[in-house]
């Protein structure tokens, strides 16, 4: 979890030899960084993400370039290169290895300012960092890694090489599956926000299900994940997360989601498998979204969607003198379909 | 807090012996928890919220239902019946008096490993979770139940039964009235965004307020309230706040609002009772909305509302396509009726 | 950092000793709290921020009043009076100079429940709070003050002066400048949102970059601010956050912005110096912003501003039943349009 002072010396056949690649130049180049075309440095990789930036490589100074087969010729001539089919994906198993390779193995054990009550289970493996909570019942699997000041409520469960960064709530009977990683300040089971309407007052209605999240899930910084009123809320696997997100109880999201910094999904939302949501969007309560629908930033999903594709509804922005002209107009826009429909009539 | 492994039997007679209701059925039948209609098996008790899903009644196999009058035959047709007037608030009130009987009670008491400042006064039968730090001159009341990692400013002030989950902080001098629920990661009390500028900088203004919360509020899992520049910021009685909500510094909402996840209540802005608002929708500051205004999801209000109603602005969403064409055509709009204006004159 | 329970007295000769301004009126006059002129009692000291409030000078009651020049009539008519030339500023200076003499100082040392990893340097003048975990290698400057709960990730920095509330998280090799202060629930540091598609699965890309945070910078609670993807997500000095704001990797914002609750800003966004944000506004990434850019609250920016000035895009809010109307009509803009065209070419 922590980066060595000094990390090791990489040279290129140590990342070919790892990850695969075609090396054209001298396998003996040494790296110590990894970078942007654009910052790279005499000792930095970098990669070619998209062909439209191809000028990058007559300028960056870069030791090694990973590029795409179309790229090949272009990038020889500025010197080593490494040619694979998707340079993007090879980047980004390069910055796991790197980052395996660099990064201090959290020590196995519970830290001694931790508080485990009797009946918790924590595998011999697994990390349970300063200042956890963990409760009875609580499963920490096969290498596992919980930050500090971790709560892990009653009964619940952590899958074997999940982790959880410092500050996470995982709330009584909530599991989290494996290989997930959770962000600090996550909060992975509040109460639901059920009321029941009474005589102008809100009546809580216990919020009794729990969380169910799958494999391969990675959770934003104080993204919050409410268990279900009755039922579980689930999330699939492969689902990302970033930060700031609210998920509402008894939503139910397919695997392979992905949803960018402060999404909302409102209470018993129904997602299908591959759907997106950038970054700022709401999809609203009680309605279903099928496979492969792709929400705009900043969309409101107001009904169900049950056709894939992208779905958009955002403003404009303009300047400001000319939004306010065409907002004013908007407020009136009805009225103006009602004038065009009368001079139709009369031509 | 903490659900019991093994949860005791709960037959129908104990539940309208509780609740009241009439039950039609065999009160000896054994309940072992509450379900959807749609998922309940026969140890399930199920409620039907509205006559649009009567239908369920036909296929559910739940134990029992609970059902308006209106629904009783239709629901007697198929099995053990409890009839209520409002099935919906006797659900709620099932689900806290189910609550109450599976979950085991904290123990009062303040954990070893909480530290607590001198001059703090904590309740005999209030429970101090792990972790926690409890400022001086801080007051914990009867029956209150504070979770792990909470920081508890100097002076703050926690009303009786109310209930804290783990990781809050309340801000110096802070108050939350009785009965109250807050959830993990909530705020309360950071400091108001306020600053003089000065010469193209940001001076800072202290804020010296700080948050008056009432009885019965639930505050929701990273919701932020601020405290108030110079007077405090209040929260009225049975104010409910779901999640990532931000409330800035001296806001003052009535009693019995609702404001649903990813609310933002800018500083100064003044709400009435029994006021609610949308996910996502936003009040800006230094205005106000009376008693019983109702804000659309994802709607932004920009100046005050002086007459109760359902207020809406947001952009319907569309197709990828579509939306684009429409949004280009929205940055004409205001020479589009100029247009129409000369071809009025014309006709 | 705390309230004393017995603030000394105030005369308003110390405030002018300290702040300057010049005091017409008895300098002995004792001042027992800072307040708005509407709440003002005979013991406070108010401010009148701008000659359209200039009718509460005739009905407060406070002990005296901090007003412009122009201001310098109406005021002595009423009693004591503070003239400066910026009243707002001087407020804000007076609220510092309150908050300093009233404010118990924190007391240096590292609380015995705090870990502290070996390497970790101290200064002796800093104050560690309860329950704080401090990683190797990290580096807290003279006067620094860390609140409870903090999470100091390996080889983090804090500058001279800054302040961080309860509960925050400073990821691995993280910096903060000098005199910032960190509100509760912030993250600095968790990582940004990269994966690789493939085959309909995300491939995280690890996160290898930091956060540079510059001199006098305010983040506000539960405010996220990612590591870079490579390189560092880099904030310049004097930037303001507010509460619930999402900053993703690699976004780099110029010196002196500022940005109210719940804005989310993307991923490698670049943000000139003096720019502001409202409440909600979303900036996608990889776009730039030029300096003295302002964005009106819940505006989405979607392409890169390369003029200062103001920019709106937000529905103007209604009654539900007008904005239904319109809101309807709008998904037939476009045609609307043609329709429009083809009115034009007849007539």
């Amino acid at each position: 979890m922590m980066p060595s002072a000094t990390p090791p010396a990489v040279r290129l056949a140590d990342v070919v030899g790892a990850l695969g690649g075609e090396l054209i130049g001298d396998p003996g180049i040494v790296i110590s960084r990894l970078a942007p075309l654009e910052s790279a440095d005499a000792q930095a990789l970098g990669f070619l993400a998209h062909p439209r930036y191809a000028s990058q490589l007559a300028t960056t100074t870069a030791a090694c370039v990973i590029v795409a087969p179309a790229m090949r010729e272009l990038a020889l001539a500025r010197g080593a290169t490494i040619v694979t089919d998707d340079p993007y994906l090879y980047h980004a198993r390069l910055t796991r290895w790197w980052a395996a390779r660099h990064r201090a193995a959290a020590a196995a054990g519970v830290h001694p300012s931790a508080v485990v009550e009797p009946g918790a289970q924590i595998d011999p493996s697994a990390c349970i960092g300063a200042f956890c909570y963990v409760g009875a019942g609580v499963v920490v699997s096969a290498g596992a890694i919980v930050g500090s000041h971790a709560h892990l409520g009653e009964g619940s469960h952590i899958g074997a090489q999940t982790r959880l960064a410092a500050r996470v709530t995982l709330g009584d009977r909530c599991i989290v599956g494996q290989r997930g990683i959770v962000h600090s300040g996550a909060v992975i089971g509040a109460d639901g926000f059920g009321f029941a309407p009474h005589q102008g007052q809100w009546e809580k209605i216990e919020q009794l299900g729990a969380v169910r999240i799958g494999d391969d899930v990675e959770i934003g910084a104080n993204t919050c994940i409410d268990r279900g009123a009755l039922d579980d809320t689930v999330i699939g696997d492969g689902v990302k997360f970033d930060n700031l997100i609210q998920v509402g109880h008894n939503v139910r999201i397919g695997d392979h989601c992905a949803f960018a910094g402060c999404v909302g999904i409102a209470g018993s939302a129904k997602i299908g498998k591959h759907c997106t949501a950038g970054g700022g969007a709401i999809i609203l309560g009680h309605l279903e979204l099928v496979d492969h629908v792709h929400v705009t930033a900043a969309t409101v999903i107001t009904r169900s969607i049950l056709k894939p594709g992208q779905y958009s509804g955002l403003f404009p922005f303009d300047d400001n003198a000319s939004w306010e002209k065409n907002a004013a107009t908007l407020r009136q826009l009805h009225s103006l379909r009602e004038r065009l429909r009368a001079l139709e009539k009369k031509s």
